[in-house]
């Protein structure tokens, strides 16, 4: 669980990391306070499964930072990789149950953005 | 204007920065997506006003850190930088109207950590 307490005062965990503060814009931001977690999110809605059909996104995202943030999203339960039965060699990638919970926020962001921030448009099969 | 466009097909600024795309959740993140931003601006909703009373939130933001977040909102227009009236060596900082709507972000992100993280909880005064 991402900002877990492990103890009344102590230092929390989230992912393995430590939580600055119960402040829940703060543990928010441990888990998506950058500029790519929820870009990956957004592609998982968007029905991408496997590993190179991310990096087609328009932002060319590294693939170093792809496998970061797949991995960091599946060790908090966010996303589940799965052998693809179709080619063994492959992976897919879901976004759990809990998961679901992210599209939530991405979408409140893509809301801001579009009323904020000028000429932005969804990308193809978000409208 | 952060994203503001420069010319079809190029790359258009944002405070200075490339835009990666006309996303509209890339182009908020290219904004608020670092661990943070939006901790300012809800120190900033609070009433914190002087540069020192940033340093006491729990987080403890660093000088340079908070230094550069502040010249960063500054330059996007979402924060003003006075002459503290009161005592001229200090500066007043103020969220602008424009800064105001990065109020809507912030309460998004409080909303979804409150329900989605376990233990958090608002700050004093933000309730």
């Amino acid at each position: 669980m991402p900002c877990e307490k492990q103890g009344k005062g102590m230092a929390q965990t989230n992912g393995g990391e430590s939580r600055r503060s119960d402040c829940p814009i703060a543990c928010a931001l441990d888990i998506v306070g950058d500029k790519w977690t929820l870009l990956v999110v957004r592609d998982l809605a968007l029905g991408k499964r496997h590993f190179e059909s991310f990096l087609d996104s328009p932002e060319r995202i590294a693939t170093n930072v792809l496998s970061d943030r797949l991995r960091r999203l599946e060790n908090l339960g966010f996303v589940s990789k799965n052998v693809d039965q179709s080619d063994k060699r492959k992976s897919l990638y879901l976004l759990t149950p809990r998961g679901q919970e992210l599209r939530t926020l991405m979408r409140y962001l893509a809301r801001w953005g579009l009323k904020n921030i000028p000429e932005t448009e969804l990308l193809d099969g978000a409208r």
